[in-house]
């Protein structure tokens, strides 16, 4: 059965009768075996929303000859769609600056194979983590921020990012902000984590906020970037409970622990296509 | 449209291909629109297992005609399957002793409509909740348990039980060990709040046996009733912090809360036909 | 030992050096025995804060001359302080409106004695509740708002908070915002909780700014009143998980659980005498 | 002020009138501001607990005088007391065997140090790890264990600790049981995290076993060890909601974040004297 590895359907369309039908007909016609599926239809948006998991059988086309006789279905339903190879390992590229823990966990779900992605660079706009992410035999590039002339350096990174074509770019505390047009070319595949549990304390130092505001738990939210500072679709959140004894610094070191959980289930989200956009929001399958 | 109400389809089956093909095509020839799917093919017991939610359309032949023609694929699967008209309120039938927080949480959503049940009866071996009973205009059963002979009282409360014909028995801290002949009769239809994190501190006095332990979280556990004690298939659990300073009497108070979101919650994953039974274990489809 | 009842200390002051040494040797000298004792010296504000639970000893003169003799260290050290009589119960007022979970689970905590307070009156912009109210033979006050005429209502309610002179006035989803003069009255002892996680979502329908953000975490926050509103000191929070299949009803529903564990603990904490002002901030000894 | 560091005093005595009175009195009478203060009376055990850090003033002794001065109280109360040089790092030796998620976040730590620790040695069965250790600049001893002789690995792990003399031994996930005579010489100072929530699931593949019974959360423990396997005192202890559709590889997975978070806090705890012995118990000033 060669080529005939496992495929991650995802599909996003006006929702109506017999979508589920079709798509499960299709695969079920051309000895496919479903081993994961779920399906969503929003009542507010009316769009549907699915995601399967198949193997191809014995007597499965190609996939190249599945997608095109799929292609019939899906213009039918106006589908935003894509079979993805299931096996075949996302590129994630990791954007860090000083603060290195979610970056060391993501090294380590790559370097132990726990979460199967490749990562072809990392970028920081501070040279700290180098010795680190090289210890990992992962290319590091140095891109540092002129303070005078902040667009040079992205002009960099827009180059380099067009040059490693990455599914994924992760901003594990990347701490700049993107311009328009470096957010437009991400859109959709850039996950920035942010240590707030959003829509409170966006902005810069939230644990900072949150001492200051007295709350009894704080979080941390993994989204897609927008052009919207820290209101792009939200992919993931978490909190843990807090009390008056906790200094600002106590806040940022319980903090991180909630942001690597949280990042790194948000990356597992993405690379497993489990995440699929409804206009502002997000639906996850899980 | 008289009579085409929202149906709720479950399946169990052996899994294998096209079972989702087979279901949704049916009900796309019917005209029935789907507002609600999920199903999972369980690795292990190889079994199937499928919710689905639809509105029959226009076209839809009325629901006694789409059993029977459903049957046929039914048959054809191997299929336990049922089609509950889902708006027809489930009648849940609560059991408890002394300890009111549970029947008080589950008479309010009852009271208010917020979860969608009718209960024709509470029954008792103590006549403490008689009047917070009789306030919302439901039958009380005191059914007294005399310690030399307590299958007299079993024995009441199964011909009570034959003659209420429940979709559910709620042990809403009943605190008596049901005959295995009972427990044989509610089998799949009876759950049983414990208050302990099952599968630790089964039986007496759990929370009292999580203060001797030193337990940093407590819990509870919903569970359909089984003839193994405390052994039957999870629903549902939940968990809060302690600390050195709870006595067992702060944690009997802390577990009410635990105890109220847990069973309230199976309740209604159950009466929404959203648990299928695995073997020793649930799908639980919220 | 008549008279000699537990007794809860309350401290807040400017921090220095020697204030427990003076605290508990005063306590000592006079035989108490300190059953629960926590302090916190705030490094920001500089204040300092303690509650302590002793039971006076056989040699301990009567609270009166203890609160007097006190009262030399209580003027050294610039103390706002309380001698609390342990046994004696909290005068909980409870408004409410349309929405009655919140007072339900209340009320069953009062019925049961779980929770140590008296309910002298529940007070209501509508007369749904009066029944239930009544069934636990509580006086309930029903104050219909003339939205021509705001103030004659407030005016109403302000009379009868003096003449009912509670301990803490409980906001139990009022949906009422009091003017500046009824939050000055009751503020320090005015508890309101709010269904979401503030700071997000502050102001009307909090489920439903959630579910348009698409937040993945939902809550409750329990605060004290100040004429900042949805601003004031917050005493506790919780949330919990929801995903994208959630409408806002569903999150309503959800909420109630959260809401009803939060406010009750809130409440708990305040006639036990756990929760000292920090400024906009609480310190809870829990 | 030479030699005038913060102290973090740790006291456990039988429970009686006037110990914090005696305490803070001599710490006052010594010109020592208390900085954090926490105690607790167990009425079960009788026993009281106090954990106390001050910060000596321009009056105070030199730190031996003032634990020379402070043994006349200690003997008085029959305490067990130390004074521990807050500033001081902590020795941690680190056991792994061949997951290293928990050392990879504890050498993280260590590393950017965030919590302030040395690691004087990491210690393991096997030489998987040796790489990532040496990166940190940290001897690796590599001790191999011979399945017909145990003891002879263990005799020279002995050996190896007594040589090293740590502060605190942690099992970060060392998969060999110590036998009865290393328990005892690192009773008190040795902590193991387990992989279940406890008393569930002791023993061989928890997470496999959590996926049998089907709960609905799975948990990590971190616990002193002592002779009766994954029975010592509890420190901290942590859950993760998982579902139906979890394999025991998912399980696993998920329960490297909870055991990362639970093993990291517990070290914590352990190295600022948080953490009080009360029988099988612990009393944890957090």
């Amino acid at each position: 059965m060669a080529g005939k590895q496992t495929i991650t359907l995802t599909i996003t369309c006006p929702d109506t009768v017999g979508i589920v039908a079709a798509v499960s007909g299709f695969l079920s016609e051309h000895d496919a075996f479903i081993t994961e599926a779920a399906q969503y239809g929003d009542p507010f948006s009316r769009r549907f929303f699915m995601r399967c998991v198949f193997i191809p059988g014995a007597l499965s086309p190609p996939k190249a000859d599945l997608e095109k006789r799929f292609s019939l279905i899906a213009q039918r339903f106006q589908m935003i769609w894509h079979m993805h190879d299931a096996e075949k390992k996302a590129r994630v590229v990791i954007l860090v600056s000083k603060f290195g823990h979610c970056l060391n966990n993501l090294l380590h779900h790559y370097h132990t194979g726990s979460m199967p992605f490749e990562v072809p660079a990392v970028i920081s706009n501070h040279p700290d983590m180098q010795s680190q992410v090289e210890w990992n035999q992962i290319p590091f590039h140095y891109l540092p921020v002129d303070k005078a002339d902040k667009t040079s350096q992205e002009r960099a990174l827009i180059a380099l990012l067009d040059d490693l074509d990455p599914d994924l770019v992760v901003l594990a505390r990347y701490m700049q902000i993107l311009s328009p047009e470096l957010c437009a070319r991400v859109s959709g595949h850039c996950i920035n984590i942010h240590h707030s549990f959003l829509p409170s304390f966006k902005g810069a130092k939230p644990y900072h906020q949150a001492h200051t505001r007295g709350v009894k738990l704080i979080g941390a939210t993994a989204h897609y970037v927008t052009t919207d500072l820290d209101e792009g679709p939200i992919i993931d959140q978490a909190v843990e409970r807090v009390d008056h004894t906790h200094t600002p610094d106590d806040l940022v070191a319980m903090g991180r622990d909630i942001e690597n959980v949280v990042l790194s289930r948000a990356v597992r989200y993405h690379i497993e296509h489990r995440v699929l956009m409804n206009g502002a929001k997000t639906v996850v399958f899980k």
